[in-house]
């Protein structure tokens, strides 16, 4: 399968729980977040200056200003004391509440002060004119902020102004990971014993969990054994929204999980046209997708990164994605492939140039030491030296 | 001053406090971490097959297969029983450590089994073939993740593998936050009286300390009272790694800002060639940037991005900073800007065109209904219909 099949074919039918929380940046949103007033509540002027009534204006110039008696002024934070009459303006700050009679605000750089309690407008405006009206943010019933779309900052801002301070929106999905494999000890191990290797897989998948805004729930090492996955994978599936298992790097384990996985649900995928990343195992547990992984800690990220984190986004009810960093760059020399399999290869990139940083899938250093990722599309036989790739770039 | 300008003039002293904790995405190493340890510690198969001297197998062909004796088999996660010897081969599993003797892997594809207990290997190998050396990884000095650099998944799984379960690292930055204004009421306020306004910087900036890696350390609403406000910095000052005060919307709240500030420290930038964001205030107050920014929430936020999250980073320790998300994109319309001045322009972008959200920069509505923003730079007095403009996007 490809993995645009594979993505198609799984469609989870969860969703993480829905609770009520302060809005917070990337909490996604489960409904429209609503407007239940006008924002703002009253006009209020743009800029420094004075409110006055437009029609006083029209004819202003630096050759023959209009002549205004200042009656009153606009303090910040509390209702304009009485109404600004025909002849008539108030001084205004920024931000102030545009007092009754007035429509319009002319800026006090545009205008002298002839003698005290006095001003002279060098221009005209037109209502409206320095002026922010009521309803203009947002009027009741406008959306503030869609479903499905994470909080980012500006939200938070207009929420605020709004006076949301309580949102219906997913929790973050629970994602359980699993590692296997008899030779597989925790990293904490100070010195693991001959053929054993630290839990590498683990705490990297927990890394790409929280940067889709899931919450990496660790459930440990299990070994090599049936019943034992089995009763793993189990308690994950009851609990969590999603579940990874890093399936063991030998094609004996890799079937075992197969096999325990055959029981627990239906498996969509049992392959990937996918390097790194060929023996990937999709899988529908009763609404809970089902993530197996390589064993090879390289390989089961670059598979996480392209099947498993939207899936935890769409688990976690995100509709519109935040888009991912990515550079144009051309390739600094050939990259061989094989048509009918995506490649995913490690690059640097440095002044527009990718260089591609090969080794063994085996191997971390590849992806430490590199800016990001590219694919070989499926179609591809290879990509040669000076073609313009994307470099999706690690954040 | 330029952005560049005042980027640069701005060079703060004091870095965020260095602690121990277990690596977590997004800390900042104080310090290269460094391998401990030969990673892997012992050769292992990166391939299902039979570990093989290469000698034996080097004239081995599909025509003329070489014939070997299976002597052993290699377990998960336990040291291999005995050596193999010439003419013989151990089975293997991927992850497998490598016996004695050894010194390459056959790949069970290229093999077949005449007869039980031995094997014919259709391919010759190298030595090395399908083997991860001791040390291939990392040697015991080799920079596993450098200082600066925020962690990444990858590098946490590096890190688990390598045993590092403890690093030296920035903490978060804490970033206090100052609204003020006797017009700004809380976000909670029901029903701010006329005139006032709920407080939309202080959320709005909170999310983008947030976003660069920083602790925001809210500190309240301060009325437009010099006193207030230098007892509301000093406090923040004393105990944040970074402040930030949104400094009012009018003239009159901006220059309070400006006379207190000056009283808490140098103030290396007032005003700045940007729009949004001309009354821009930054000040080194003993080593604690402070930043002064328009009352307007986005305003604020433009400035904030431009100038307040390079110093987030800077000041919680990162030399490496990840990349931001950006799209090119052509222009669906002309825009205006005035030379000697960098403007910020909202923008959607559909199909690789950038559509700018104009409006009075008193809304908050064009910049949370964009997907990004770009800059017309401060040459330029404005950018034409159909020129490629680079698209920072929202996350």
């Amino acid at each position: 399968m490809t993995v645009g099949e594979a993505l198609g074919a799984l469609a989870p039918a969860r969703r993480s729980a829905v609770v009520g929380m302060a809005p917070a940046l990337a909490a996604v949103p489960a409904e429209d977040v609503v407007a239940g007033e006008r924002l703002p509540a009253h006009a209020r002027a743009t800029v420094d200056g004075y409110a006055v009534r437009a029609a006083d204006t029209y004819a202003a110039s630096e050759t023959l200003p209009a002549f205004l008696e200042v009656t009153g002024a606009v303090a910040m934070g509390r209702a304009p004391e009485g109404e600004v009459g025909p002849g008539a303006a108030f001084a205004i700050p920024t931000g102030g509440l545009l007092p009754d009679g007035a429509d319009a605000v002319v800026m006090v750089e545009h205008t002298t002060e002839p003698m005290p309690g006095h001003v002279e407008l060098l221009r005209g405006v037109a209502p409206g004119d320095g002026v922010l009206q009521a309803g203009e943010e947002a009027r009741p019933g406008d959306v503030l902020v869609p479903a499905g779309r994470p909080l980012r900052a500006a939200d938070l801002g207009l929420l605020a102004a709004a006076g949301v301070t309580f949102v219906t929106a997913h929790a973050r999905p629970r994602v359980g990971i699993v590692s296997t494999g008899d030779e597989v000890v925790p990293p904490a191990t100070a010195a693991p014993g001959p053929g054993q290797v630290r839990d590498a897989c683990a705490p990297a998948l927990a890394g790409l969990v929280q940067e889709a805004g899931g919450e990496p729930v660790p459930r440990g090492i299990v070994p090599d054994d049936p019943d034992a996955l089995e009763r793993a994978l189990a308690a994950a599936l009851a609990d969590d929204d999603m579940v990874v298992v890093s399936a063991g790097s030998s094609v004996g384990a890799r079937d075992l999980t197969a096999t325990v996985v055959a029981r627990l649900g239906r498996i969509v995928c049992h392959g990937l046209a996918l390097r790194p990343g060929k023996p990937t195992l999709l899988a529908d547990c009763g609404g809970v997708p089902l993530v197996g992984l390589p064993g090879n800690p390289r390989s089961a990220m670059a598979v996480f990164r392209l099947v498993g984190m939207p899936l935890v986004r769409t688990v976690g009810g995100v509709t519109a994605p935040p888009p991912a960093p990515s550079v144009r760059a051309r390739l600094g020399r050939d990259v061989p492939s094989a048509a009918g399999r995506l490649d995913v290869v490690q690059a640097a990139v440095r002044d527009g140039v990718a260089r591609p940083l090969f080794g063994s899938s085996a191997l971390l250093g590849p992806m430490t030491r590199a800016d990001g990722w590219f694919c070989v599309p499926e179609a591809e036989t290879g990509l040669g030296a000076g073609t313009e790739v994307e470099v999706m770039l690690y954040g």
